[in-house]
């Protein structure tokens, strides 16, 4: 704990240094030298046809001023082409397979590629990754905008477009707002598990407008420490906890903070397959922010869709899915706000590093899919753990009892109850049924203990063996299949679309997301 | 067999008329019109800044003259990513990952991705994406160049090219030449299966050079036709059947058809692993390519890698790997041709569709990966199989003997010989053992038989169980999996350099990379 008090204010200091150092140098330079030389070129040129019509008019690229960017955490091109084959296949009425449809981003005239390896692996974490696309820089896995001795603080996009731009700020997450991957637009720790520091630099960056999941550690790891809301109050925040107070933010109420009112697992957003009609999705809280955020001088928004990726770590393949399309509608809010403001509003949407492995095919389903299967999930697997799966446990529920709920919340009916099947492909098999009679045992007897067996783990995870055999078969039914309970090495996709887009299309790291970003936003 | 040969007819006669048509209208039409118009502002300014060095000093956008296309098949983003990762994982030689080496097309400016379904999946074959590529159409899974009522033929771009343009025309696979992906580009048939009267279109084609693997069914299903290499000398074909011939092979020597003077797998060009090192790489047939094709007029050179896929088939990742390295090389070789011809040359490499749902990362190792346990592989499976694993059945060899012979070929020691591990990741461990004999027995009882039990489809595939078992355990152990046998949905990666290589930026649909071709080489 020491250590890591040292380590802070080290950092701190050589933050506030960088920041102090990078303002001074900044505003004695033509603030956006380089872009207006080099983009208009590009700009007129590159797009194809229709989007030649939109921007032939603009006389000069300016330095966009609305700026969106959009992390799908997890997600890769395995992700959005599942929800977008989803999508197609429930629209699909004949024999003759028209693809899948496109998701919101999908649509965007910019499609380039990242590689996402950090400095210790190229199953990289959020972390890291994060801090590649908001700093430039590569540096270990767990740690949030230092480098790799963990002792140089990185400063970010989103503080530089403050400092040297006075951009309005606003961030949102799906999950904690002291998570790693917002985190990486405002603090900077040798840990991402520093919640409670996170959480202070949070309140200490002065951006305008946060929005997602609760903070973790509220009142510090040992709870003994000042609320971090409390903090935020002082700080000049609202701290808003309920929808009907989110609802009524406005402009005028300066630096605002909303947690959601219904949170889930962990303190997070619902998953979207939970969310009530009533409850606020992704995309509301970014219509919000643009409410709040919109200005003269111009505000950068970073969204996060925290749940893809603990959906994928799960294995849960509907859940992935539903807020999968919960981040496209998300986007669509940036995309209806681009139409009014065509020239001046640049929209990207990535994902940090691919989880789970998902792929649209598997073994046992050789050369088909049966993805609309997935629509029978009503329920996201973490729900299911709380809302039922604790109650087995402490009922000693029977197995063909749980099984009853198995089939009203995925849709897996038992060979005895055929006939309830929305599907043939959901009737279970005898090996199937040998699966998650094993599993129901295994968590029934409490799980599998802190050192599972490589056998064991390899089928579960860290998961409840019932509930991720549940997920395993339903996607596996669907024609979906995970390799890891973790990340992998996949590239990520860097869609564009508006003022510079162009710059982001072709193969290369996810610093360079940062770098263009900054090339494009004048910011050093 | 009746039903097929009127079908053929049928198509013939349509294709015939279509050509005819299709050359008339031509004609009398300016070229290239379109392309001359729009093209030049695209080249002259979407490129980053190295290549508006490159492009510069061109007045007006030209028509592609040598156009070469690569088709990894079966390769997708994790194909080369893992190709890529797994020679920077070789390269480092600290603690601090400094990600992959990229591939010879990794560094192309332009990096679009294209989806990959077909009329019939989610999970499309070779025959039907191939289609899609070559025509701009969709179909079934099977057919080549026809529709999915299997009674219009589509034209090709390579026919089209070699009719309207009077480009010479060369194919080139590491499989079979009347294999799907390259019959795709000149044969027109209901069925992939239909080998010989794929191999008789072959002949027909007029193409000027074929070289790759040996003709499937060379005298028909019933071995009873005239050998389609005796009908291609008859059409006018040099037949090369030996590597010296090979390499005295000129121009001068007009239309030619090599094949591989060392044959593998079905008749197939070597897994690259498994190549001796005199013998041609699929590198060495591209060079031969371009010394015959090259003319005033121009070229179009198809170059299909398909043992990438025959490999994922397998779950062999270590042949994956290197038969994507192999690929990347031929790619090479089209790059360096371009060097002395930049303003004339137009490269895409691109993949059908994704085979084995390869993932970098695996439940077992977490976020790592262990890349560089792929070096110990030293054959393919397919190799193993028969050079090793035969001869395991005819002799009941034991597992003891068996185990030998994998420490040598794959690096996997067993749990008493630990210390001859080049790496300690590479020790099998009980449960690994476990799964080792177990598959052993069933090998050396002759295999599943025609109907596995899904649990043993899932483990085994259709593979030799054995030889299955090692490479999904070498894969594991490097931080490696697959979730399928099949193909899968993921939509595949195109890179282009050269001559109007910005039109395949974006995200579209892979019928499209035909409709961009098309566009830029003024074909209808």
């Amino acid at each position: 704990m020491k250590r890591k008090s040292v380590i802070a204010m080290l950092m701190a200091t050589t933050l506030l240094a960088g920041i102090f150092t990078g303002c001074q140098a900044k505003t004695s330079e033509t603030p956006v030298e380089g872009t207006q030389t080099e983009t208009p070129a590009v700009i007129a040129d590159t797009k194809e046809t229709e989007t030649v019509k939109v921007t032939a008019d603009v006389e000069e690229t300016k330095t966009p001023k609305y700026v969106f960017l959009f992390i799908g955490d997890g997600m890769s091109y395995p992700q959005f082409q599942a929800a977008s084959d989803y999508l197609g296949a429930l629209a699909d009425d004949d024999d003759i397979v028209s693809g899948g449809e496109n998701l919101s981003f999908m649509n965007f005239d910019v499609a380039g590629t990242a590689t996402t390896f950090d400095s210790t692996s190229f199953c990289p974490d959020s972390a890291s990754t994060a801090t590649s696309i908001s700093t430039g820089y590569k540096t270990h896995s767990g740690v949030i905008n230092m480098d790799e001795t963990k002792t140089v603080a990185y400063e970010t996009i989103s503080e530089k477009l403050k400092e040297q731009k006075d951009y309005k700020i606003g961030i949102i997450s799906s999950v904690n707002l002291n998570h790693a991957t917002p985190a990486a637009f405002y603090a900077h720790q040798a840990s991402r598990n520093s919640y409670y520091d996170i959480g202070v630099e949070m309140v200490e960056s002065g951006f305008d407008y946060f929005a997602g999941g609760g903070l973790k550690q509220e009142t510090g790891e040992n709870e003994d420490q000042t609320s971090l809301y409390t903090l935020a109050e002082e700080a000049g925040y609202k701290v808003l906890k309920t929808q009907e107070e989110a609802e009524a933010l406005t402009a005028e109420d300066g630096k605002a903070i909303i947690i959601g009112e219904t949170l889930a697992d962990s303190d997070s957003l619902s998953y979207d397959n939970d969310r009530a009609d009533e409850e606020w999705a992704l995309a509301d809280y970014v219509e919000k922010g643009i409410e709040v955020l919109d200005n003269e001088t111009g505000f950068f928004l970073m969204t996060e869709g925290g749940k893809i990726d603990w959906a994928c770590h799960a294995n849960d393949a509907g859940s992935t899915v539903a807020d999968t399309l919960a981040l496209a509608d998300a986007v669509q809010v940036a995309v209806d706000f681009a139409k009014e403001h065509a020239e001046e509003t640049l929209i990207l949407v990535t994902g940090d590093h691919e989880t789970g492995g998902l792929t649209i095919g598997y073994a046992g389903t050789d050369y088909d899919t049966f993805l609309t299967n997935l629509e029978n999930q009503q329920i996201s697997y973490a729900k299911y753990d709380s809302d039922y799966v604790a109650g087995y446990i402490e009922n000693q529920t029977s197995f063909e009892d749980a099984m009853k709920d198995v089939e009203k919340l995925f849709g897996l009916v038992t060979p005895e109850n055929a006939a309830n099947a929305a599907d043939e492909t959901l009737v279970l098999n005898d090996y199937e049924m040998g699966l998650l009679r094993e599993a129901y045992e295994v968590t029934l007897a409490g799980g599998l203990g802190e050192e599972p067996a490589q056998a064991d783990y390899v089928k579960y995870g860290t998961y409840e063996p019932f509930s991720v055999t549940v997920t395993h078969l339903l996607n596996n039914k669907s024609g979906i299949n995970f390799a890891s309970y973790a990340h992998t090495g996949l590239p990520v996709a860097v869609f564009a679309e508006g003022v510079g887009a162009e710059t982001f299309d072709g193969y290369y790291d996810n610093t360079d997301i940062y770098n263009k970003m900054a090339d494009l936003l004048g910011v050093e």
